[in-house]
């Protein structure tokens, strides 16, 4: 299914899915995926959008933050506006005015976490909207069918996702479920999809290794064009995911992108590199920037915290981003304490920067052959946490 | 007092505060503000930064509407995050990251519309917060001061605010003590003001014109910097507000600037021009562009409506601002109906970019001597509505 023939890019010339392994350093990895909308560095963050917006930054301030790629959430759009609408309306790249890379999840996790009832029957899931309790179907099928009308330059397959813990058998049968629905997804995908887009296949098992070996070796042998990990960053502790992360990736194939699934923080995701990742999502830096969170190579700021009160140094003097260079420690407390939409622009801002400047700095180790003391490094400096104010 | 003596600006020439009268087409009139932070092209509107932030937006997308000053408000700054931490922290220019001219108005409107208990004397008004219930205390001088703190380039006199409709009785009395506070203003204002900075008087008298006429001759002999209309967009037609504006603005020098408060629509912005004002503010464009509303060439839009579900067409592809031209009408339905914050950035991005071409294309109007004309077409623009989507 990799080996689909080319679509034809803006310039004329034939642009195919494909990821390039440039160098590795130990487990961590770095490459380069191309899309027909364009090019993405790995390891890379991608923001995400849910309902066809990263919540609150224009796609400018988005692109400004370093992003290559953002995520689109096919159970949003489905609901509202609905697919056929965005098709009609020129496809999400459009719609949403992003005209790079979109790579857009399957719907089965936020089945799993937002909707108020699911059936789940082998043929798909029937569930009701979280927005007006209308009742939805998602098949394997139809998932794949709203991801090539919204123009996902990479889609995923439907999935079953549990919440942690579960049973052996419950994580078993989701599994194997999950499998089955990725070969429907697979050949869904080969009747319908344009041509150079891409595909891929996820790991399900929970958190019982020998499960997750099996699902990507079944997985491996439908030659999906990426793998991701699923069915993580639920509830267990870090340590549970990690080490799935560290048994799971070396049981994919080399040559194809990695994704560990709606992880995480700075710190999950310089792990989960160390261990062979490639791709990651995540709402925390938007979310907890809403919340008056900052990430910083400091490690994070409470924001709203009174300690920030009359601090007049910006978050990070030497970030590369100017909204953690600009603004003070004491104006952002201010928004946050005044509710301002601007708190909540800036900091998200900011976060979206700092996840990408991570992105940046572990491609630059794995380039140089330094990811080992790069990761101590940045560690430490969040352990050490922030300089105390002067005065 | 108007003859202060220079400030020192950044590139080390002395800048006063000045007002030059460019041309004048009827009423109307075009002229130059220069203030300590740059200069104000007349015509102007004035996005208002109540709490320190346009709301939502960063300085940068205010600047790129074309806005060349921001309001400030006395009000909600002294009450949070308190006008000697902001000075503490290098003044409100460097406090929200605005390099350019900023005035505050005194608090005295906010204190008759926000607070929960005012007790008025001679001496000054005592209020309860709306935030936290502490009692405060405004006089004359304290306004001043306030400003001072903030480093506004144009100041407001204290004055007290009525509601319409109120009895010529107390209309009279509120008129005649804002002229004594405007007297101990100016002298406060005199006595501790940077060099440079200015003052202006606030004509009140409500609906009432000989106490207009009053109020406005008394001020002017006080000599301000420029001369403020207020106390009106409170309630009252729009017919009331434009005769009075009609009324007093001759009464006003012609060689100051006049300042029509919180006003307004469009129209009334078109109108009040159309009879000698040269500046504004107002919340409208950015608080209704929160609730969905955008100003246009074709009049206003709600975009909650359902007639813009399906439509792809920006909502003016002849703005001068790409969000204007960019997003599709049913992009923007879609984050309205979604209640996505970007909804919000964008509308009032659009609408504050839409106030600001009005601007300009007033203030070119008037240079070309074909105000009037500008003044009909503008209106037909409005009433004639928007170009039914095709299909």
């Amino acid at each position: 299914m990799a080996g689909t023939s080319p679509a034809m890019t803006k310039t004329g010339m034939p642009e195919h899915f494909s990821f390039s392994l440039i160098n590795s350093d130990g487990a961590a990895r770095r490459g380069d995926i191309v899309t027909p909308h364009g090019r993405v560095q790995t390891p890379a963050f991608m923001p995400v959008g849910t309902a066809a917006t990263v919540k609150g930054l224009t796609p400018e301030v988005v692109a400004g933050t370093g992003a290559e790629i953002v995520l689109g959430n096919t159970y949003h759009l489905m609901l509202r506006p609905g697919p056929e609408r965005i098709a009609a309306l020129g496809g999400l790249h459009a719609f949403m005015n992003w005209p790079g890379p979109i790579l857009t999840d399957s719907g089965g996790f936020q089945v799993m976490s937002l909707s108020e009832l699911r059936k789940l029957s082998e043929q798909h899931v029937v569930f009701r909207s979280h927005l007006d309790g209308a009742m939805h179907e998602l098949s394997p099928e139809r998932a794949i069918e709203i991801q090539a009308l919204l123009g996902a330059d990479i889609a995923m397959q439907l999935d079953e996702c549990l919440r942690l813990p579960a049973s052996r058998d419950d994580i078993a049968r989701a599994m194997q479920l999950s499998l089955r629905w990725g070969e429907r997804s697979s050949r869904a995908f080969e009747s319908r999809a344009k041509e150079g887009y891409a595909l891929f296949g996820i790991v399900q098992g929970g958190d019982d290794i020998p499960l997750r070996l099996e699902s990507a070796r079944a997985l491996t042998a439908m030659d999906f064009h990426g793998y991701a990990i699923g069915g993580l960053a639920v509830g267990e502790p870090q340590q549970v995911m990690l080490k799935v992360v560290e048994e799971t990736a070396p049981a994919l194939p080399a040559e194809r992108p990695r994704y560990l699934m709606g992880v995480g923080t700075p710190h999950d995701m310089l792990e989960a590199v160390a261990r062979g990742i490639d791709m990651f999502d995540c709402v925390m830096p938007t979310r907890n920037g809403r919340h008056g969170m900052a990430f910083t190579r400091f490690g994070a700021l409470n924001l709203a915290n009174a300690r920030h009160t009359a601090d007049p140094r910006p978050l990070d003097a030497e970030s590369s981003h100017p909204a953690a260079r600009t603004y003070s420690r004491a104006y952002l407390h201010h928004l946050v304490k005044a509710n301002e939409m601007l708190g909540a622009v800036l900091l998200s801002t900011v976060n979206l920067a700092y996840y990408q400047t991570l992105m940046t700095d572990m491609r630059a180790a794995i380039a140089a052959g330094r990811f080992a003391e790069f990761r101590l490094e940045t560690i430490a400096g969040w352990e050490r946490g922030d300089i105390p104010a002067l005065g």
